[in-house]
């Protein structure tokens, strides 16, 4: 798994514990699969134009320790799992070497009417196979 | 100004000072005007349906106290100015009697490429003429 | 698994995909549990009145089809497992008949430094015990 | 006004018009004076662990352009009024040359029971007034 982001924890990601709110790891673990992609040289914003999302059919997080305001944090992902109807993905959060959650996305690619479709079909596929070596 | 909605404060909502974080005044402020105008008659998805929308161009809040976590809000909200081109809302927030935030947007129609047009040649503004008496 | 409340979609909790974002299934689950405490008689409240939270350590979701702006929801919720330590919660976010999204959330009680503890010696503790025939 | 941050936008941000939901500005402000504050040597937690905080009490946005999803934006911020009881910020989100977004906020010192206090008497205000030269 890679280091794909760095993060600075914003006050409006806390709650009333004095902590990150919990759902704030899924909006991070999107930032985390943007940012590989976008390494990768596959930036999601070229799927998007050409009619391609990936839709989040499934999630699971394991929250081990917690985020702060202001912290800066550290984004790992890495992805499992790719064919043409599907990609997993996973990550970690860390704070230096503190794991603060781990998790996995599973994703379905869907055309603009939110349809699970084969990306085999479009451009951006053979840079995908090539990228991945299918 | 009446009463639109009520709505219970989310943990989500609330920052690591203990109090709701301050942008979800404005986010509680497009429910009220959501309320307002399916209450009046006008709800926003005809507007949508029909390619238009109504995009923020200027907001004004004042924080008078904080809300909690788990509070029961009273959402207030009256249009202030319409015609065809423009609309103004005015909100306040209040938990009982305290009055906690109060504020106005100003919002343009605007169609689906997001320029500013007339609702004067919408379907929609015949409504809007006689809900306000235009 | 008991309705527990019912919410209407707001616009900040759609995005570009012109759906729900994902993330707040999460913030839809903890109103989901906070509303079923309610309604068993252990408002949420309390607890953190007494020091203790239910601090996530666990989240699971999978996602069926996807919810739109001013959709009306139904949240459904139960608690399948519950000791001193540890709390289970599963979901359902329905839009009438159609299932959107279930899921699990997995709780340890925590006292407010966000330590780990039995809620065994907390005064709720005698409340929960009954409620729940344990 | 000087530039503090950089921001890309997340996909959480959108909304279904497919733009950044104009409440994300409010948040952007509240980085761009984090990150303001900590450019002048005043990091905000210093603030906080001193029980000192920056309370909004008014807040002003004028929208000008829609952000998109991916857009890498640049935060502009500036203290245009400082004293031990009010601090005001004036800020400017560009994406390159184009003007998104301004605006204001007006922050009362405020302690850990959220009262309105005159930062005079704690140790970071000595190195607020050398900053500011007052």
């Amino acid at each position: 798994m890679q280091k794909v982001s760095e993060i600075r924890v914003r006050y409006a990601e806390t709650d009333a514990m004095g902590i990150v709110y919990h759902a704030n790891y899924l909006v991070w673990m999107e930032i985390a699969r943007t940012e590989l992609f976008r390494l990768l040289g596959l930036p999601y914003t070229q799927f998007e134009s050409e009619g391609l999302a990936l839709a989040v059919v499934d999630a699971a997080l394991r929250y081990k320790a917690p985020a702060k305001y202001d912290d800066l944090l550290e984004l790992h992902a890495e992805v499992t799992e790719v064919s043409s109807r599907k990609v997993v993905f996973s990550y970690k959060v860390l704070r230096g070497d503190v794991l603060l959650c781990e998790g996995e996305t599973v994703h379905l690619f869907v055309n603009q009417d939110g349809r699970a479709v084969s990306a085999g079909g479009f451009p951006i596929w053979q840079n995908v196979k090539r990228i991945f070596d299918l």
